[in-house]
């Protein structure tokens, strides 16, 4: 068993704490495990004997230490890790995205990326500076939904644009002018997303269709999660 | 300034962390706050210039404490405190709610809140067990919204049906017969949702019109604040 520490991001490697999220991990993404750590506490014994399964299956080595458990899980209560080596996975051109610029929460990352794959949107772009994808937290709110979605992280939004050409971008914001409700999607589509705080700035306005999900005054805006969902499900409705 | 301990259910008060949602909380229930009190870092003074015109505006006492809010605010960063008695303020039997049956998570209840209060729906109901509402991990997701919406704890969902005879009644859930984007709102209507991990039992089906959020077999549920929020929005979109 190799040593590892608390993630830093660009460390080459990330983990999924708990059992859930690490049979998650060993189904979509076994050729990147690079091991399984166990817990010796035997209580959970279903769940862990599910992944030893999957381990013996897939020839990836597992070990208990509850020692290294415990460093690497801040809150307790974890009786499997797994440890794998970060990865590439690039959007496809053809298919419909969800572009966030900037985004800084791995909470709300991972929830994007749950709802994204439910409603079938698997490619996600991220403009940089933003949160990193494999940081623990954004693993668990995506319920390990992150091992099934491609993304690529781009340095501006120009970049984007010249590698996507025919995408229709659809930019949500507060000052836009068309209601997400009278909006006919085409395709392939972008969702565009700006920043939790800031959200995206006025040069947006002249993107594509930029979009606004109304709402009354009594709040600022919506949450950025809650606005992605509603407007992945809107996007998608038809579908499904 | 009397001794304020971390925050307990019951314990008769709770607190906001932060000059935004103690800004929320005097605007909106300045009558239910005890004091505030105030970090001597004077580098934020914008905000802690208009909590002090605000508190001398409606005579609420301020004082300053590193310490104290350095014990009440885990994560530091902090420069402004709302200490405020916990209160009732009962649901509207005229009018929509949303119908909480044993939710757990915090952040999750302050983002339905949120998002509530921007879809003007105002009230909500929680059936116990529930998470409380006055978490101070509710009030920070809520993003002050909570300070905002009437809520009424129930002991079961037969209490709540015995108060509100009249409400269409839409059980959100994954077995349900009606597809969201089929069903056409009555009013007054109540939005029910389930606990996070287990949703709402199947005795659910028999009440009012069930209605699930149709979505790929690749995930196993919308997170809960995602699916009120997609619920939310659908049934009150032709109104913005």
């Amino acid at each position: 068993m190799a040593k590892y520490k608390r993630y830093k991001k660009d460390c080459g490697y990330s983990y999924t704490l708990g059992i859930f999220l690490t049979i998650e991990l060993i189904t979509h993404q076994s050729e990147k495990v690079l091991e399984v750590i166990l817990s010796t506490d035997t209580e959970n014994s279903t769940g862990i004997d599910k992944i030893i399964l999957l381990c013996e299956k897939r020839g990836i080595p597992y070990s208990y230490s509850d020692k290294l458990i415990n460093s690497l899980s801040p809150k307790g209560n974890c009786y499997a890790m797994g440890i794998f080596s970060t990865y590439n996975d690039p959007i496809d051109p053809n298919d419909h995205h969800v572009l966030l610029v900037n985004p800084s929460d791995a909470g709300n990352l991972g929830t994007i990326i749950r709802t994204a794959l439910g409603f079938d949107v698997k490619n996600l772009a991220i403009i940089k500076p933003g949160v990193d994808i494999f940081d623990p937290k954004a693993i668990r709110a995506s319920m390990g939904s992150l091992f099934s979605i491609n993304f690529t992280y781009y340095d501006s939004f120009a970049d984007y644009i010249a590698m996507h050409p025919k995408h229709h971008l659809y930019p949500f914001m507060l000052q836009a002018q068309y209601k997400l409700k009278d909006v006919i999607p085409e395709s392939p589509f972008t969702l565009i997303f700006g920043n939790e705080g800031s959200g995206l700035d006025t040069s947006f306005l002249n993107v594509g269709t930029s979009v606004i999900i109304p709402h009354a005054k009594t709040i600022d805006s919506l949450n950025l999660s809650v606005a992605a969902s509603i407007a992945l499900y809107e996007f998608t409705k038809t579908k499904f």
